[in-house]
């Protein structure tokens, strides 16, 4: 696809985001004044509103007016079916709302995600938090910006120069609970939990004693965070491509490295094929991703390299 | 104390949080355009930064100027000895900047915490989160109030009316991290959270599997969006009188209720004394808060002491 296409492609996707950004505040307006109920999937920490339905309807019917031919991969489609290969030219990978649940409980930290796979690679990412008013957005080779109200002009992330960083004692990490929590996965979460919080010199053999967690409940906004700055790293197993697509391509553009398994992570911190999402890694529902650390790209990689291999020492998987 | 004092110093307290509220973000600016140094307090995540120390004694002074008789307890004059009793008259309790390691990280959940605790009693609760430009505000009797970018003016919090909160499968809960994570307290740590979030059909024998978990790493914000409603619950060991005496105004003022350790918990739930915030559990370390659930006094107590009776049931307390 040419320059002019692409571009084409994410004016649109941007003032996408803003619409579904509106339908969302008004489906939060309408949750609040009346006493409507939820579908329940799974349970109740994993639930789906009428307005993550309502969103994503309006989301496909609007892409597929604008661009019949491209392909649609959406998390309320998924769970009627409707599953999509990658080896379209173009395909969009779109959470309606992620933050369900703080969008459930008026949380400010829910955003539309939309992102855009071309040719197997995801070269447009779109995040727009409608109650913060932010948005974030990112295209493969012209950068990550940020927007909001105090800031209207979009600002190039990250947003200030990338700092060192030398071990994972200065480092701010996201992770999530999740809304699987038997027994079979919550003791491994609670094993490298304890890994990346705990003190070496308190008792904690192996702890890494990371400055500090955020959790915020929102995948494509944690990877927002990274891509600013804000947050030094964000590891995450068990959420899907739709809610990471956007993310991956808005935290790339900022020099941030994405990588997907454990597995992944150690051949990719070995070989050449550092921070390069393919399909594979995009829909294999494993995420680490960390920060610029330098604006030189082979210092970059080797800093990031170094703060993954690190990291990874915490780290026993499951399959979610 | 009159009507007309009381609202002198609220007022004041006002005035005085957004003008600490541009100095953090000056002291922002300053940080990320020069390679400044941080102390260390006891290790890396507990950090004080150059503008901590300056906002505390912009505060400080500006108080003394304008009331010369109160008394004043801040984070950094508390670490330089300046211990207070609360048993004066009026007495400020402030943290200049909560969420230190956010500030030093730009993450935007710092705030500036100002409470005035009149005759043993939490009166005055301010908190502005600068980078976010949101206000919290409550005084005792007058309700607590909320305004933000969005919504300039003061909105009544809790910002929508209480919806029913039937067990812990509903709530979205706040805990954080904290900086001692010693193998005594991050186990104990790791029992609890294991507890609240586990799922009992899942093989955590006695989990509550709350419905979320977030930690934005401020406790002062953390009893806003409980007063908001957007949280129905934080619990906290650890943190300190500065970091939460402000939020327990604007809770309160929300129909929120505060607890102090799992003893004092208990003892409230049973007696008369529910959402009684003394000397001592202001200054106990051990606090739980949770939302308002019912616009009547009796129903809402009663609904609460529910929920904290099964939350703590979650709990084993080490002493911080």
């Amino acid at each position: 696809m040419d320059e002019a296409g692409i571009n084409e492609i994410y004016a649109f996707a941007i003032e996408l985001a803003r619409k579904a950004g509106r339908a969302i505040v008004d489906g939060s307006s309408r949750r609040f004044s009346s006493a409507a109920g939820f579908d329940h999937k799974k349970n109740t920490a994993d639930l789906v509103t009428e307005t993550d339905q309502a969103v994503e309807a309006l989301v496909k019917r609007e892409i597929s007016t604008r661009f019949p031919d491209h392909a649609f991969i959406g998390e309320e489609s998924w769970a009627a079916g409707e599953e999509h290969a990658l080896d379209n030219q173009v395909t969009w990978i779109v959470d309606p709302i992620d933050g369900t649940t703080n969008f459930v409980h008026a949380f400010p930290y829910t955003c539309i995600s939309i992102g855009v796979v071309i040719n197997s690679v995801p070269t447009i990412g779109v995040v727009f938090a409608p109650f913060m008013d932010t948005m974030y957005q990112g295209c493969l080779g012209k950068g990550s910006f940020m927007s909001s109200p105090h800031h209207p002009a979009p600002r190039r992330l990250p947003l200030v120069d990338p700092t060192p960083l030398d071990d994972l004692r200065q480092a701010l990490v996201a992770f999530e609970w999740g809304s699987d929590r038997r027994v079979e996965v919550l003791e491994r979460k609670l094993d490298c939990f304890r890994k990346i919080t705990g003190d070496p010199e308190g008792g904690i053999a192996g702890g890494k004693m990371v400055q500090g967690v955020r959790s915020v409940g929102s995948a494509a906004l944690n990877f927002c965070h990274v891509a600013s700055g804000n947050l030094d790293l964000y590891w995450e197993i068990g959420c899907w491509a739709w809610d990471v697509c956007a993310g991956v391509v808005i935290a790339q553009e900022a020099g941030a490295a994405v990588v997907g398994s454990k597995d992944h992570a150690e051949r990719a911190t070995k070989g050449d094929e550092f921070n390069v999402v393919t399909p594979a890694v995009l829909t294999g529902r494993k995420y680490t991703v960390i920060r610029a650390i330098d604006t030189d790209k082979a210092k970059n990689d080797q800093a990031q390299k170094h703060i993954l291999n690190e990291f990874y020492q915490c780290i026993t998987e499951w399959d979610p």
